[in-house]
């Protein structure tokens, strides 16, 4: 008899526990994720810095993608980088990732400007790969969906680390 | 007959493409939130630079949290912010909520030094509210899970907006 209200009682704490929890008027939020969908299994720098630290102790390239939810040529982009299993493992085996939806006060991420989607490298030695380049010379880290095997293989230049200067 | 190819087809092209997609080696991970366990309900800034961007334009005060994964003192402080109702519902109405696991470049973040956790008001005229302090005079921007009713009263604080000097 204790026993079964000892279980009442603690199914009501879990109930009201769980009733009892913040709630939005326009109802529940799924929560935003780092990846917001470049790479589930991937781990996401949340910020710049993040991104510069790790890749700095890590030794790791880091290579950063500016992009927008509602841009079309990002989502197209976004889909065959998040499909390619061969650039999901390699940016897991061997590069810091951070994904951003606003600029950075820092002038060495936009080279050529503030478009997206645009895909900028950086060096562990903090030097920002501007000789790493996409095929659009008004856009220079530009990428459409078809120059996935251009990235691929600007993936592995930028794996060639620059000689540290640190 | 042909219905039923179809289905069998749309199932293995499902099954092939879950099972084709990129996964760690060691095992699959639960992708990394923004709320960090701060309010899954909220929806926050990822970075500095976004969540001024946000404050600005929406011209509510930024509540900016450093803490660590790894700081009992920031967990402590994080179930009971998580789980107080009057400050998630007032932070969603009122505010612009930014947590970060890393130090900012800006000074103006850290007015008595870098430590976590931490909670730093910013105004919508982009002034960091250097007034609105915890108790502890060592570490003035620092809050324990007793200090909850005095964060309460700080948020209030905050909303009173400065004059925008914009």
């Amino acid at each position: 008899m204790i026993k079964a209200l000892v279980s009442v009682l603690l199914v009501l704490a879990a109930v009201s526990s769980a009733f009892g929890k913040y709630m939005p008027k326009t109802g529940k939020r799924i929560p935003q994720t780092l990846s917001r969908g470049w790479g589930d299994q991937l781990v996401w720098a949340q910020t710049y810095e993040e991104g510069l630290y790790w890749s700095r102790s890590r030794n790791k390239p880091l290579l950063v993608i500016f992009h927008l939810e509602d841009c079309p040529h990002s989502q197209a982009l976004k889909k065959v980088f998040s499909d390619d299993n061969q650039i999901q493992k390699t940016l897991d085996d061997d590069f810091i990732v951070l994904n951003l939806v606003y600029e950075t006060t820092d002038k060495h991420l936009s080279p050529d400007g503030q478009y997206v989607p645009r895909i900028i490298f950086v060096d562990p030695s903090m030097t920002v790969r501007a000789d790493i380049t996409g095929r659009y010379a008004n856009r220079m880290y530009a990428y459409e969906p078809s120059d996935i095997r251009l990235l691929i293989s600007n993936m592995q230049k930028a794996k060639k680390l620059l000689k540290s200067e640190l």
